[in-house]
């Protein structure tokens, strides 16, 4: 396994970084510290509180009367001891909203998920914000390789320009398929490779109990908690992606029962498609959309009231020429606004997507994806997803994206940075000093300040044409490829306690010889 | 010139299309109808009341105690009699605050700009948004010329694409600077060009009293008007930009005191660069910008009480490794958001730009341009300049980046459109009719609105790989290649009195004759 050699238990219970040499004295590339951003300024409000009461309500008959079908027996279970109508045969529950209300009243307001490293953990919640990788890609590309099927080496290189860059706040389980691993061992190899390479907030699948369970315990082992310490201690998250409309089946819903009991969030997340596995009008498809996210919800806090879990949207229009999900469509951007105002309804964290259905890293995929951006950030979404890296709708991770998408979240991590509008700012004195017609190049507040006054872009380029030209006429995307690489040069593995990583190599080895876990 | 076999009188007082025949029965590019589009969203308030007022106040100190140069008699002359003290060696004024307030308890909050197609009305001001082609730039290029000098070619085909995108309200100026055309006679030609080429708000631009004279009359004759009416008829417009810190040029002041006359709006936009011509801090460097923003708006009350006038702003921070402006950057937005609080502490409209430094139309571009638009739109700004076709910090328009620009703002425009709840969106009836696991592909809802239902992109490709593969692997700029060639040969010109053709057409030839105007 490609891991393997990255770094080796070392003395003094640390791993030494694997590179070392001539190119760490090369200039390394710019960016913003690592720094969990807050979203300060005024949100967004699409709709007003009479239209999002309208969706809530409308919801909620959907789910007293019409119902949603949860393909889970001990869900059924959960849900008839509180008190809802179960239809074991056609396995139909129907909530009445006093088992909804109640079920709202435990959810926490926010989660704060932790990791090996204290600096890292993230708040969801609130007015915090994180952005993570994009998530389960098949496919991967780059300019010079082209696009190929996933493999081990491409989805840790992922996970290294994951932690490398500051502006990614937790890894998006597997950034690309490693489909060169066998599947009952994919999630071992794969969880193992994201906590030796990153200590950046991990994720876990939720494909089966055994494999939850097998990667919780790696996550405990790599925080050097034991299974049932990890109960108390959010780590990790996973999203429960619903099988619209009204529908959960086995993985699922046996999904968010089990990462609750263990105390880990889940972001429950409705695949609206308007149009298709939703009504065509928009009123509709959220309607629906929240349904089912009430459903997950409130299975979330049978199973342990109190439970973190994060209101999830990907509700958006099939595109009628394609029939494809159309993903950073202006129609995409009011779901995620209006999400995320239904999450601050039921006063829970959101979960949002940067999305495109662009299949090459162009100016589609650029404009759909800072779309989406904008529109999660500025309607107060919490946890953005796929922010890093998505392509082709979600079928295919691109290097050069990531490295385009980082740029893009730094502008707007900085554009978040408010205005300091006083005295000293405002600089009278020295306006009065230069005068008319003089310049400021000289000033002090220049001299001290310039380095650090404005924001710095690592991919732009501010050339003029015949620099720009003279520099070998390389466009933004081209600039990625080289961006990409020159990061993966620079990547250092984070430090692992030596007792850690000798317990997580040997649980791998073990789970391993006992043949993993084949998919329910 | 190019202009002239464009189209002939024909009876009946209208001008035929040129174009006609088999093309037009092939599909044409979609895109949204004409429509001047609202922001009826919360407005992103970026600085507390105080911390505007805060600006507002240091700006009347810098105006009170620093003072103002204007390089022009008459514009001295005004202030003087205004009660301004006026020192006339150096040219510098000194505003006191009562002026200040007088003029603007006479600015309009809006301004109609009307045209020969009433249809082509526009708002500045209140709620609505209007978008402007890029104005200025020396060069143009496109994928299959590459980079050149303007041509008087190149001016009226961009001409046309404005006309033809329904998503660009106004023309702005020169969209590139037609060099092959001498300069004496050139304001003379590209007016002519776009009086005939287009029926949307045509521009003026200051560069001197009898170049602002002759093209006011060009206009008022493509309106059916005399010179004296259109004062009190606003059909044009024109930027203002302010040498800062600090300083009105002859030009610039004429140009103010002239359209303001005229009843013709200006949009006194400072060329605030932070850590160059205004304060390395923003707080500063906005200061700077609205007193120089004020100043000029004053200036044209003095010279007519009630004139329309615009607040505009084109503050950012100097790229300290470039030593360029840095267009499109998060210092640019806040400055933008800023500048349209500012603006509605005055009742006054906003004038924004969408702005890059990028030298290609490529992911830089996008994502930059964006940044700008969606700064400025949350914002709450107005009359959005340089939307479409802007490169290079405006050395150059791109026939590509114009045919991206209008893809996002089309998109732009349809996030607008507020969804609406109520109990027909909602479709509680078909929700309850397909029920869980269904589909709603055949649902009466989607039959009847499916075509409708959803943005249409005409720039994005939503098909998966393959097909796009096979289709050539064409990235969207590539695309937009195509497609300006598209709506060039789609073009029609838009109808003109056949009276007010020829009366066009006579100006020009007589002026063109007295050599035109040379540059003051």
């Amino acid at each position: 396994m490609e891991v393997a050699g990255e770094a080796t238990p070392g003395s003094g219970g640390r791993l030494r970084p694997r590179r070392t040499g001539a190119h760490r004295r090369d200039a390394r590339i710019p960016q913003l510290p690592w720094k969990q951003p807050c979203n300060r300024y005024p949100i967004v409000e699409l709709l007003s509180a009479d239209e999002v009461e309208a969706i809530h309500r409308a919801s909620l008959q959907v789910l007293e009367r019409v119902g949603i079908n949860i393909h889970h027996p001990e869900g059924l279970e959960l849900f008839r001891r509180a008190g809802a109508v179960v239809d074991a045969e056609s396995r139909r529950v129907r909530i009445g909203r006093d088992i909804v209300e109640a079920a709202l009243a435990t959810v926490p307001a926010s989660v704060t998920l932790g990791t090996r490293n204290p600096e890292r953990s993230i708040v969801v919640g609130g007015d915090h914000l994180c952005f993570t990788t994009v998530l389960g890609p098949p496919y991967c590309s780059d300019l010079a390789r082209g696009r190929r099927p996933g493999a081990l080496a491409d989805y840790c290189d992922f996970v290294r320009l994951a932690q490398y860059f500051n502006v990614v706040h937790l890894n998006g389980g597997s950034p690309v398929e490693p489909q060169d691993v066998a599947i009952p061992v994919r999630h071992l190899e794969a969880a193992h490779a994201m906590l030796v390479l990153s200590d950046k907030v991990p994720y876990v699948f939720c494909h089966s109990r055994q494999r939850i369970h097998d990667v919780l315990e790696m996550i405990a082992i790599a925080r050097g908690l034991t299974l049932d310490e990890l109960r108390d201690a959010p780590s990790t998250y996973s999203i429960i992606n619903v099988n619209s409309p009204l529908q959960y089946d086995f993985p699922m819903a046996g999904g968010i029962i089990e990462m609750a009991r263990f105390g880990q969030p889940t972001l429950i997340t409705p695949f609206t498609l308007a149009g298709a596995s939703a009504p065509v009008r928009m009123g509709g498809a959220l309607a629906v959309q929240n349904a089912e996210a009430l459903c997950g919800i409130v299975l979330s806090q049978l199973a342990r009231p109190g439970a973190p879990v994060v209101y999830g949207s990907a509700a958006t229009g099939v595109d009628m020429r394609s029939g494809a999900p159309d993903y950073g469509s202006p129609d995409f951007a009011k779901a995620i606004q209006v999400s995320a105002q239904l999450a601050r309804r039921y006063r829970m964290p959101s979960r949002m997507s940067v999305m495109t259905s662009s299949t090459a890293p162009d100016v589609q995929a650029a404009l759909q994806s800072q779309m989406c951006l904008f529109a999660a950030v500025s309607g107060g979404g919490n946890l953005i997803m796929h922010a890093a890296g998505w392509l082709e709708g979600g079928l295919c991770a691109s290097f050069e994206k990531f490295v385009i998408d980082v740029e893009m979240l730094q502008n707007l991590v900085s554009y978040l940075d408010p205005l300091r509008i006083d005295e000293e700012t405002l600089s009278l004195d020295e306006i009065a000093e230069v005068g008319p017609g003089g310049h400021f190049f000289a000033a002090p507040s220049t001299m001290a300040t310039y380095e650090t006054a404005f924001y710095q872009s690592f991919l732009y380029d501010l050339r003029n044409y015949g620099s720009w030209v003279e520099a070998g006429s390389r466009d933004a995307t081209r600039r990625a490829h080289d961006l990409y690489q020159k990061a993966l040069r620079e990547y250092e593995p984070p430090p692992m306690e030596t007792d850690a990583r000798a317990r997580l190599d040997e649980f791998l080895a073990r789970r391993k010889a006992e043949g993993g876990a084949p998919l329910e």
